[in-house]
């Protein structure tokens, strides 16, 4: 199948529209026209190959709400017509024992990502969301439950998943006292979805600027980490920290929140983070940790829990041919709290008259 | 009771002969003398005030096994004559959450050491076991059970105990795979303990010396660190890591080790480690942490199971007045793996003549 998107094709060019092939239909697969998708950090950093793994030219794009178009001939679970949503990965063994437990995102022989990866029977470079058409597995497939707002879920596919997954490793649930360190993308969904699931919500934040917006979000309250005295009384009062700062930074202020046996969880930085002092550890048995996305089983089971609980990512709506601005903004942390790409505002080479259409 | 010991007056002089009185027994005391007194690395620490919070003098010793002379009033497990032991801690506050599920030594109020801390009720500084007689409430004694070598028990109440409890909270059984970091006075100890559980027990070294050593002690198997071919082929096979390494090191080399979920667990540094990349951590959701001691139930069920399964350190008896020159040797990390005191060496003043005995 003939579509476009955006791409870039080096780590400092801009997006720029981008004609490709879809494979055909294999007997297990879903086609979808892309409906909204998500702009994930991952998506910038990946654009300008930050982590040294990309695959040039590049279709980002890991949170994807869409329609499906057709099926293959094997496909039971969709049909024409039906809203679907694929997260960050399109594919994995399903034979090991990370598969077989529902953990594909840990899957033994390592999943396939949505984009910037090697399709595991062809091996052809996959194309992410920013782009009119999609062709997946079914198996990666998620099903968007009635009531949940499409043009909002888009986030729930990787920024959603990736605190809910832990949230959920770690038995969140009523009487749970839950930290969340930053309030961008990952860390309003933490309080989101720590609050649905009932648990007491604490943002920890560097100052009390973003008091009301993580009151708004469903935070109990926000605790500000650059006040000795109120970090003094927090301490052991957190059974679940999920640290969304997605830079290197110093984890020692925040271990002796931690209550006995307490973890740390690691879901934004990925690289270093800054020395460490075992001691708070010792002390209280405290554990650090991070986690990735969720298997497909639990982000089904997000979708399902947050069109029941009507929870959704607070979003600011984009057309495609303003993704670069978006990714300058979101250089600066501008953006409450996560763009999202309106894909009707993508239109197809011919339409897109004095546009700079690169052809594959 | 008049008493005597060995202590330290300041960070840099030697033990010395030293008298002292313990208290009168209160009614849920036990008096007992100390037979045997395990050397361990933290009375080193401590005599040097490595961690700044020792009170001098300083009678060291927290590995302690003794003989019941006297009991108070109230005493109902313990009768004049049974062998006993007493480990790092002497008292708590038994009322807090963590006391009552059997974690004294992660009590709210802070457990109290058995060696320069505070009495609870007198505040009057504690001494260890390297004295004739120890005075210790019931609750805070351990019973050596029947056929546990006395002459040989002393290490299990500090370095037996701080990694058969990790093992324990990780529930290692028939099955696990437990990687052992260092093969020193706790390394050694973790071997026999996991392997004495059911484990399959590797133990990773730098160099290949310690070979023979650690196969002796019970484990199947040494891995090279620094060999890049066996790490590479060790990735993922770890469900638990004891890392006993008592200096600041670079945990990044162990992470990828450990399966998914798989937990590092330190026992040997308390300070800084260095930097540390998430990205094993992320990949896996590979745990790190560390931990203390263990409480008076798990203390105790450590006794019984060495008993059981005749678990033993490897020690290297000393006398009394060979103690500074066995710390010379600790601080060369030359001693296989334990050294314990044979406290019949040590005299009571009148027959120490020529001895320099500091009164109190």
């Amino acid at each position: 199948m003939k579509t476009f998107g955006y791409a870039a094709h080096s780590p400092d060019s801009p997006l720029v529209p981008y004609s490709f092939e879809r494979r055909d239909l294999r007997e297990n697969d879903v086609a979808m026209e892309v409906l909204y998708c998500g702009v994930c950090h991952s998506d910038l950093h990946m654009v300008q190959n930050d982590w040294d793994w990309t695959i040039y030219p590049i279709v980002p794009g890991h949170e994807i709400i869409g329609r499906v178009i057709a099926t293959g001939s094997g496909v039971t679970r969709y049909k024409t017509g039906d809203a679907v949503a694929v997260g960050c990965m399109v594919d994995s063994c399903m034979e090991c024992d990370q598969c077989k437990k529902g953990e594909e995102q840990l899957c033994r022989e390592g999943m396939t990502g949505t984009y910037s990866a090697y399709d595991r029977i062809t091996h052809e470079v996959t194309y992410g969301g920013y782009s009119k058409h999609l062709v997946v597995r079914e198996e990666f497939v998620l099903r968007v439950p009635d009531g949940l707002d499409l043009s909002k879920a888009a986030p729930l596919l990787c920024a959603g998943i990736t605190t809910y997954s832990p949230l959920r490793t770690w038995n969140v649930g009523p009487g749970s006292r839950v930290g969340v360190i930053g309030m961008g993308g990952l860390g309003h969904m933490a309080v989101k979805l720590a609050a649905g699931l009932g648990a007491d919500v604490t943002v920890i934040s560097r100052t009390k600027n973003k008091e009301a917006d993580a009151l708004a979000v469903g935070a109990d309250r926000l605790l500000v980490s650059t006040d000795a005295t109120a970090m003094e009384k927090a301490q052991s009062a957190f059974d679940l920290i999920i640290d969304t700062v997605p830079v290197k930074h110093d984890l020692n202020p925040y271990m002796p929140l931690l209550d006995i046996d307490g973890t740390l969880v690691i879901v934004g930085q990925v690289g270093p983070v800054s020395t460490l002092s075992t001691v708070p550890m010792i002390l209280g048995r405290r554990r650090i940790t991070a986690s990735p996305i969720g298997g497909i089983r639990e982000t089904q089971e997000l979708l399902d829990f947050c069109a029941k609980k009507n929870i959704l990512p607070e979003c600011e709506m984009i057309r495609i041919d303003e993704i670069n601005k978006a990714y300058e903004r979101l250089k600066r942390s501008d953006v409450h709290y996560r763009f999202v790409i309106d894909m009707s505002s993508l239109t197809g080479p011919g339409e897109n008259i004095g546009q700079n259409v690169c052809q594959n």
